[in-house]
């Protein structure tokens, strides 16, 4: 579609007041799932950061990288275990899960982001010994939950100019290595930072009222409301434990929690730059 | 024209190598003429500016206001007395220039520009004995030529987040003070800021090879070539001293110089974030 | 009078104590009346501002400059209109206002400040729309009364270096400009800025116990005292809406307030720098 | 051996002039071989660091990890292939180096780093895109040959506290990714950051004047000795580029460049911080 | 004794935690006794606080001089008089201790500490009228009482980075000078800079249960220990007052106080920087 | 006399240029002689100097003391030698002048300063190491020739807010303290701080060109006019070296150098402040 030169230029001056509502906010984006799988929405999304780092965001990228832990274990024939369900993590799954989010995914997204413009430095929860946790269930291995959070060195990287791009991956004080449910990682990182703002990408398009009516999606809820939905079995399976994420950041003190649908190219830039709500924003 | 969110989206996109490239760069726009005249391009013109703040960009605002001036003298019923095509400015007329720039102009701009969402602070000349002067003729009275011009209330005025809207009502060390104009203004303040560019606003599209055909508009010519077009008498009338404007700041050091078309709605975002060049450029 | 070196030195001596007492502090001056209409009181009061910014004390300057309006109104043939005794501003008596003050007696005086080798800039209450407010009462137009005064453009300019010079015009969200009772306003805007002093320039020696008895001077009083006399007919006229603004003064923080005469060459320097208190100060 | 507390703490006394000198100096660590296979010898190594960093060292971590790198190989079942005697490095084994590089061998050292009391940031040439390199010979794939290394991620992290841990992984503004050789990058991010030493812990004592006589160790030399030596043969093998490394670092302006044994305990601290010179050190 | 050099290496590494513990904290010595009289011992401390200063403790030496001014009393031919049991101070002899302390003993040690590669400034109490007092008995005439402790000037002697050497001489706000004793100096100086640690150094070994068994010294004790022990007659004589001053200095917010023995080489050292206690500490 | 309030004002008035004209500059002041004797005097200079530093000169103070050294010498019963013509300071003379100057005069001062209400920190060349010597002539013993000025300790008090108030005693790299001539040492310091003027204070009205006609008073002179004035003999006796000293002031950077008459009330005051110079000026 071709449009007018003018056009163009009122589009952008319609950003302006969402600019300066966001200038200089802490905005965590919680990035995985389909949005992080194609390689042209992973370039729209690198974009939209650099884009919103530019004009003054303080963008921070929480990520984790499922796929790319399984291609790496079916690489070196390791097999997969569950336990409740749960994926076992020895220490060799361990090694595993940080080579492949803290070597591979990390620096592939810092990659990126300089493909676009932008500046970025990748860290994971052993850098600073930012993330600490601890064995969530010792059949489990090293499978973690986190224990606390020292925001210092993502902050430190921020001001230095840089877009933090963060793998969770968690240790404890004796160096122990944690795989970290990355959801959950990112409502503590966004909650320690003091962030206006949490959006988590997913493979949904936010929550629905009836299963399988677009229609029906909720633009707004408040946590109470949230936990109600919980309870009606309105929110069901997957979406129960990422509506718990939600939840508790806001308690954390995050403002406004958003899920948006992370297939929609440049998502986040409509979320956040426009008068046009995508998904759900929990408050 | 309805246009689709992702569209929208990757507009905000397509200006990122652009905010990425004046990102805390000086810009001086030299705004009068019919751009000032209009209520609804005012209104854009402002909403540029605080958008070019916003996103890092030093904006720095230098006007002159010839229609209310005299205005002002036609409301006291001074006559205007002409000497070899120029007014003559008695001490009386001085006093009805600063009164209608630093008093009328300027603070009405500053107003317009909060209107907007920005912020922004009224300096003349006379604030920090910035433009310093002397009569350029003494039969012409209080018509000022600049003999300095001292850039750091203006620089001040940017570091404390503010855009800097200038009157150019000059002074000498007296306390006399002068009518300057406004183009020479500019390209002497854009050359003592070490301004990236400098933007003049005006009622042409910019300079046309044959005088009739929008055409035939040169989109970007160096110093000796506009010298020479001014040679050839390609350039003429009033676009002569105008062009001496840009070719001075050039020699001043600005990097850029652009005359784009005031009347063209948005013509500074247009210039500044997007690809298409409008106006003709100075290099 | 030949004055020997040494006893000049000695002078300077003595105002050593009143020069460490007001370093680093906030002193607001609200100058206006006849202090501002002989030019050789006018200079003598500049010289003091600079002096005094000069050796660390903070200086805010504010100003009315009603004969100035009224001078204007007269050139342009404007008839004054007055309701319940307050004279009844439209739109274009706004203007005036803004022209008079903003734009000739502001930049006048920052003129003036230069020429006695000192650093000014020029305010309005337009200027990062520092000082808000609303209509006082509809029949008389853009007559304002102040809903709010941000300090920050003031302390802005005075960390940079300058004395700040400002015009009591104020405006709304909406753009509107009003004119503002500068009396009111330098109330207003010592107590925003937690300003150590106020002196109010006036046309009276200060408040005298028997009307027409200069030796009836009440040197010092408490703000009860100052409501009693109200109360009791010591203090009329002209004198009580004054009285009440120094009064509020005090209550909205400011140490010390005094009422001087500015008929007197250097008052002010004689109430900072002396131990001789001149007029009457309110605690 | 039980050593009097008096002669402990004169110990700590006689570091007093080493400390003074390197306080504030940036030294820069290659670190790699078999100081980095044995796990009692990596945790004296980062604990030197520690020490170094704490004392105002300003200390810099850079690595490489072929053994690693093999290791990840074989357990993805990927056959090494070589040209000319050089590693072929097709893009899946640039994912492999990545993966063990930044992922494993890197936050391994920061997780030491912490568990020795200090504080590390892992950094790849990623990061920043700060070592920039493109193809050392098109048929060796990925090998690449530095084009530039941009200090300045590497001067954030160390001016924001802690110590920066590089792994000599590059990339090309196109962003594909390169195994660059950890002693060339090791001379290229000392000179780029003007560091004042640069340590190289190898697996030999230094160089050697009779191939296997240890007494014959040259403590000192100048570039044109060591250039001298390799034309004359003293210097041979593997040791070459090696040397070669170190007279382009002190051709970068590297002050002094060491080549100490990593297999000696504590070898940096004895180097740094005692009178002792071990190895050889190149002026 | 020849110790190996990884051994040495070795003995630096275990000093880490303890330079951890202290850096960036303030250290107040109090130094005095036979401590300042060897010439060796004299270096050793230069030396001691030399080192904690260049790793990072922020060292505050506090010194009497009792000796010094009895020479320089007897070397004036100035008789002692005594009343209570304590030296009866006229003018003369406060200007002796004021030459002796501020002038002799104070510059000696920044002297010494410069000789041993450290930086520091020589203070007393009147300098920034730091230490101010009154008449502690009128018959004992300037023997003084601390009023007051502005601990500034030695904060910004600290901060543009040398050691502050403080002379215990006082003054009040009329000039007259006050010889002070120099524990209970020591005691308020580090209450004032709200000091991490004090150490007195002493002519003992510490606290002993049993007057002449040097094993019965007491390592630890609280401040009703401490007390408890006054009461029982367990610390008798010039302990005392002593005792007072450490428990005074807990009182006053400092967190340890020790009290070591100075005779013992490098005492400073092996209490700040090793693992083995020597002396008694006060919590 | 009594002095109207407003002539009183108009004379600080007065004092603006001047004010202006010193503010920020550096002005350093020698002082000793008779200014140095008496009480009253020595009052007036410490209130000159704090009035200075209050108004934002940068004030420092350098002195020597000869009266109070003979005063201790006699005290102690050591008896002067001499040596062609100048003292023989052998190492308790050193000892005594150290005493007597950093210990007696030096902290006086700083104590008056304070008692007019300034904040003054003492300094002898020992602090910092700033003022380091060699013997002049070994037959002289420790009479001091400087080598070096390290101006840091001082520009690191001035910074701090206090007047650095310094004593002419230097010291070499082994810690030997030496006696330095107090001219020759304000002349380095001055030199050494980029000072803006250097003000002798002397006993005598300033270079005459008759000996005893103080008329002929010469008030300014270039520094080849002074090398002329000396040998043509109108400069003579103990004014040749003190010429000498303002000569090499000037040489070494120092704008302006003043000989004033300390025995006049506050000369200081009077020569930088008002329109009258007194004594004589070197440019």
């Amino acid at each position: 579609m071709s449009i007018p030169t003018e056009t163009r230029a009122q589009m952008l001056i319609k950003a302006l007041p969402y600019i300066q509502k966001y200038h200089g906010k802490i905005l965590v984006i919680k990035y995985g799932g389909n949005a992080m799988l194609s390689d042209e929405l992973k370039h729209a999304v690198m974009g939209d950061l650099t884009l919103l780092a530019q004009i003054g965001v303080r963008v921070v990228l929480v990520h984790g990288g499922g796929p790319e832990i399984t291609e790496l274990m079916e690489k070196t024939g390791k097999k997969p275990v569950f336990a409740d369900g749960l994926r076992v993590t020895d220490k060799e799954t361990a090694d595993i899960v940080q080579m492949a989010l803290a070597g591979k995914v990390n620096k592939d997204l810092v990659n990126r982001i300089h493909c676009c413009g932008g500046k970025a430095i990748g860290l994971c929860g052993i850098d600073g010994h930012m993330i600490l946790a601890k064995p969530r269930d010792e059949k489990l291995g090293f499978v973690g939950e986190i224990t606390d959070v020292n925001p210092q060195p993502i902050l430190d990287v921020l001001t230095a100019g840089y877009i933090p791009v963060v793998s969770t991956v968690g240790c404890d004080e004796d160096g122990n290595v944690y795989n970290i449910n990355a959801d959950t990682a990112a409502e503590h990182i966004a909650g320690a930072l003091g962030a206006q703002s949490l959006i988590m990408m997913t493979d949904t398009v936010g929550i629905l009222r009836e299963p399988d009516d677009l229609a029906s999606l909720v633009s707004e809820l408040t946590v109470s409301q949230a936990i109600q939905f919980i309870r009606e079995g309105v929110i069901t399976g997957g979406m129960i434990p990422k509506t718990y994420c939600c939840v508790n950041a806001i308690r954390r003190g995050v403002e406004r929690v958003f899920i948006i649908d992370g297939r929609t190219p440049h998502a986040i830039l409509i979320e956040v730059l426009t008068d046009e709500g995508i998904g759900t924003m929990f408050r």
